[in-house]
């Protein structure tokens, strides 16, 4: 964060506006201010669009603010979210502005729903900032799950990791200043280090080509919007255990976010989606036959051994 | 309206919050007000997000407004439009609470990029309100348009319309209420007429049934919610004279909230969409013969009747 | 179905091409084929693409096929399943034709990730044909759920209601009929009764605004299309017993051509969507309780009565 | 491409069926083959779904082919295209697998009306396989096009472009194995070289993480699925001359695909979009001015000098 950006977003915390809109306190404290992920990369609120009041205003398409009590509403938005109501909670929307590894970017943009304004390398310089896992995440390849992790490195290992990338990731960065050019433009916007003066041969590659130099872990930003339906979705799959950690710590720190805009659709949120199972049918008859003190066995449960145990460990037994 | 229904807007228009949001005082002025449209509908503003600073600021993924002058900022917007750079204008949202004959609300779901929650008549009773069109919009079918109008009805024949249109929908209506009964409940709720009390032969049919007796010129109601981008191109296509008078009318109702939203993206989407046109490669060609003044024929131009006589009308000339 | 529409399927049913494409033999059999659907309507299957195979190919980004043994296939089929993988079953594609009452088309069109292709009644004269429901299938309003079904009507109120329903349908169509004239274009097109001579007052109001005397029953018709993903997406609420009957048939009549089309996928979609049940947090946590043998009170469980209800009957047992 | 690879690509080759379905046999003859795009990536045609007929079909909802004759069916195309009615054109479905660099995916993957599984590095190894640009396409960036390039840089220092560009991926797929260990699951996996003995510290970095070391010059693969409105859009954006080159490829021999399937769309795809040219109001005003021969100032016509440029451009006229 450079002072003239500490600085724009002062001035943005320091307006002051008088709305008739619905608005929401908690969420306006924190508005645009960063909310810091891994290394270099963050989550600002940049506005946002109804509350919990506005679901149920649209749920019941009235004229007015449509809530009566407090507790009817929510009473209200649980119903909806149980019977997979959803076109209420689309009423609302959220914009943020996210800077995160490009690599993240990749598994981030496969949720269509949401608008997206992507800072661009094709007319700008892209700054000197990689992501660098810290020790503890940097985990061996799970030997039961071909896309986890498994046992965190070894020290040595580990350290290993990080100054290869380190390094790579440092060098492709003075050679794509180097294929750039040392003009008086790139002086003036790169906010980097300089390359350095023997490497001086290229005058002046194009931007758009220049960055496919650099590699997944540099650090892109973009401006992300979604209506609250589809950000409980993105939620539900991203703040997940199965997510990729990198993901999953910007997912968290906006399921906060969403606990400060709507509780009530928060709390909704956590009982259905984040802590809800889904159970087939056949894992439905298992069940049922634990609750009748007669448990089918695997085999005839008709489960496969990795449902059983998925099963097993969401009843809380061993498999 | 109701009573109680002016007093839930009042209330809404009374409130006012403290906000760090991005919010335009002329949109402020009309939010919740009823703008009237047809003979029963209207369109009512009921929530906003961003304005014409917002859309630069995603275009430029800005950490503070992303503002420079007013000026340039109209500039960039232009820029945009022209290029149909869409993705800064999705960042925008806008949501609206409309009532509208059920046919005008047939052709406009067809605009998928929405959220839309409608008043359910599968759970409450639709209002005794259905569309009449006044005898200067009764027109004859169009003879050269196969989905268009032609010359207006003569007088006489305006009012036979008319009244066929007005009986059957009344007739359809106390029929749906006779079929639903009489009961306590509709009572209660209904705030139209009373069946008669010679025909309260049926206790009380499924809301989900009875309603299918009623006609497309009836009333329904929804909030629906969309983005800048898809908002200008609901207008282009429904505030066009091609589209059918009844869904113009809204749409005109709702380019004047553009106005007031967002002036800027207003007066570029007046330029490039609303009065903008499109040329073919063949049309091109035309054109240019005949700023050569060396006008080329329709049979050289390769263009059909139809596309040349709309080509030379945008050009002010006869065909 | 008119002798040249039933001409106009045997052409097509009469064709074959020879291609490489994915092809499915039990599909291929009912292609283009009339699957009748309440009283006048029908769903025709009139293209697809991909099979269960298509899945697994798209599923590994395969050179070849992708597919192992039947046996694997099915396996990994119901490991996207159950884990919400869904862009897999978005690469299979199916389309449709589909007849059927307006109210049921405005419940469907609610599912904007499909194309649609409607019948211009701007365009078009819409013929003599309404849904009029079976008396076992005129039920009355339900006491518990507000937007559902109680009891059968009685024999005479469902006659009643017949009644009412059949004299308004032909009534509003032959208002219809005589605003729209009774001229050459009208008695060439018009396939149903013509209007009476006495009314004949109107020479041709446009087409556009006399449709706005029929009523919700008449039958309109469509294209329908939409992916593998999506189609199972609009099943499982559709074909749900929550959904209104009049829908729902359509729903299982297109859940068998799911069957047909991709028999693995739609074991897994029965196993994990339509026999499937979500359970919340604080629903497994009852669940868990009376596998231990020591059941939760509801109101130790923190569930409402509602959901408490629910629960017990998934579970099979009494409330 | 494998020996293996290929053999699954002429096996799908070899495969005959019968089928109802529209078929293209100018399309059947590429389908699956590889049309080799960049110096390692290609584009196959995987699946399609109707044809020229098929968006005939749709327009009218009709029982049969919808056909009349060919050339009525062109004229029926033309006139939807030109009035922007498009969806009949969704009524089409066509698949690809693509295989391409991870910069040139990014801005693809922008277009979000489509279907896409992408091969997974989370799952599985990458091959050694970067881009490496052409010296005649390798230009300096442009002095006029902020996000353009302009003149093609001299050959010694495309050479050390080049050089760089090479040893960095090199180097950098070279840490990628190094990270990932040499453990058998690689060995058996990896088509690339293996990684040099005496690196070999790492046992088995999480293929999550060790991907990022990666840069965006490599090579990606993913099924990719749209429907014809939304290919031609796709077209329209990354076939034009403001596209960068890299996708721009792509984008021209799927153009040629579109050529082979629908050729009646193709040719109004080529008038109306591609050869066609959107004027603003302003400059339609212009354009009006030069043919009455008394030709407006740029001052006088309210255009910015760059709209000025672009549309005396358009009209082949000297600014």
């Amino acid at each position: 964060m450079t002072p003239e950006q500490q600085a724009e977003i002062d001035a943005l915390r320091a307006q002051s506006f008088v709305t008739r809109r619905a608005t929401v306190p908690a969420l306006e404290e924190i508005l645009y201010d960063v909310i810091p992920v891994l290394d270099h990369g963050f989550v600002r609120v940049i506005d946002y669009m109804g509350d919990d009041a506005a679901v149920v205003q649209a749920a019941r398409v009235s004229y007015g603010k449509g809530t009566k009590k407090v507790r009817e509403d929510a009473g209200l938005i649980a119903y909806l979210m149980r019977h997979r109501h959803s076109t209420p909670f689309e009423m609302c929307e959220i914009k943020f502005h996210v800077k995160l590894p490009i690599f993240v970017a990749r598994q981030w943009i496969r949720h269509r729903t949401a608008n997206v304004n992507e800072y661009s390398a094709r007319y700008s310089l892209l700054d000197r900032e990689f992501y660098i896992p810290k020790p503890e995440h940097l985990a061996a390849q799970s030997a039961s799950n071909r896309q986890g992790r498994g046992d965190v490195l070894p020290p040595d290992q580990a350290e290993k990791v990080m100054k290869l990338l380190r390094e790579d990731a440092e060098r492709n960065y003075d050679h794509y200043l180097e294929m750039l050019g040392t003009g008086d433009e790139v002086a003036e916007e790169d906010r980097g280090l300089a390359a350095s003066a023997e490497t001086v041969a290229v005058t002046g590659l194009a931007r758009e080509l220049a960055r496919m130099n650099l590699s997944l872990n540099f650090y892109t930003q973009w401006y992300w919007k979604t209506d609250l339906h589809n950000f409980m979705h993105f939620l539900s799959l991203r703040a997940d255990p199965h997510a990729q950690y990198e993901i999953r710590v910007y997912a968290e720190a906006m399921a906060d976010v969403l606990r400060r805009w709507v509780p009530a659709t928060y709390d909704a949120f956590s009982n259905y989606r984040q802590g809800g199972v889904l159970l087939s049918a056949k894992a439905l008859a298992v069940v049922k036959s634990m609750i009748d003190g007669k448990p089918m066995s695997r085999e005839d449960s008709g489960l496969s051994v990795r449902e059983w145990k998925e099963v097993m460990a969401t009843l809380g037994r061993e498999g």
